[in-house]
């Protein structure tokens, strides 16, 4: 696997989140939407083929594939389509990480009727999925290194509603090839799921560091 | 939290799959065409603008908040909106969970690029949520009890490539409000993940019952 990264100016970075983002949010409130809807068969029918000439529109040119770009001002990969934090993909809530200097990260977003399980709560896969990714851009300094996750260990201490919510996470030390962090899932009143986890420089990355 | 379902008859649970399945389809492989396409500014921006009025034809009428049906024949919950098995939620894949009447459960599903984390991999957030969501399935005999998850530990082997794969879960054994369960994600070369889970039944279901 290769991990190198063509550059991508701040500018040029903007222009491209200005022009994808709101398509994208266009998406994710029709993901909404068809969850909710109650309209009747025909226009249920109708709708599906609206959709279907835009994904046609959407698909005559596809860009190239995999790029993979090092913002030139954070330094840290854009990864479009991420399906926790990608701007492109409508199944990310999305959220924003923000990297504070003491290696510490964290976000507060929030989670819809896509994301729900029990009535009223998030699935608990989704809060494992938001954490693994977390845990996963503390340990990896923002995804500036090439680490998978090892073992991940979720422990919910009770439900987390769907609504506003708050992540964080941090490296705890790094032994080797392993690096171990630990985060928390929280709403107003506190902690509702904490994580462990180690995350693992793969050997192709050791070989060539 | 009620608890409580109504009974949707097999062939009302199928005219009305029929009827969504398709458009959460069609929302499925625009959230696809929106991470990977190519066009030019105008077309995006128009794309924008024809996915917000289908959002809002559809969003001219809410069916019922949260209906809650179980299937008159299978005896389990209908979880349209689920973001791992919802067949009215563009989010989840989705999985067909089979109970084998031993106890255990299985899927056999593919993952696209909505699902991707590093270059060519499953996200390991999402490998975490497809597995929560099965060992839920095993350890709630199909849902079919008001099981949270309270722990759920998962060990990546290797990488998961996106594509065709395989899920299995299994309940090992109950201790009094705690189940648990065990569980493996595949490809065709052999388990990929393992995760193994503690889910329990709430106060309120424990007073209930």
């Amino acid at each position: 696997m290769d991990f190198t990264f063509d550059v991508i100016a701040a500018d040029e970075h903007d222009r491209l989140q200005a022009l994808y983002a709101p398509l994208t949010q266009a998406i994710r409130d029709l993901v909404q939407a068809g969850i909710r809807t109650g309209v009747d068969e025909d226009s249920i029918r109708e709708a599906q083929r609206a959709i279907e000439a835009v994904t046609a529109t959407l698909d005559r040119i596809h860009h190239d594939d995999n790029p993979r770009m090092r913002h030139a001002e954070t330094e840290r990969p854009v990864v479009w389509a991420n399906p926790v934090i990608g701007q492109r993909n409508a199944l990310a809530p999305p959220l924003t990480v923000h990297h504070d200097g003491d290696g510490r990260c964290w976000s507060e977003f929030e989670l819809g009727a896509a994301y729900e399980g029990p009535p009223g709560w998030v699935h608990g896969g989704i809060c494992a999925l938001v954490l693994d990714h977390v845990l996963g851009e503390a340990a990896s300094s923002g995804l500036s290194k090439p680490l998978f996750t090892g073992t991940i260990t979720c422990k919910y201490l009770r439900g987390t509603p769907l609504g506003p919510l708050r992540v964080e996470a941090f490296a705890e030390r790094v032994e080797g090839v392993k690096t171990f962090a630990r985060g928390y899932l929280s709403d107003a009143d506190g902690v509702t799921v904490e994580a462990e986890g180690v995350f693992i420089m793969p050997a192709w990355a050791r070989d060539a560091g």
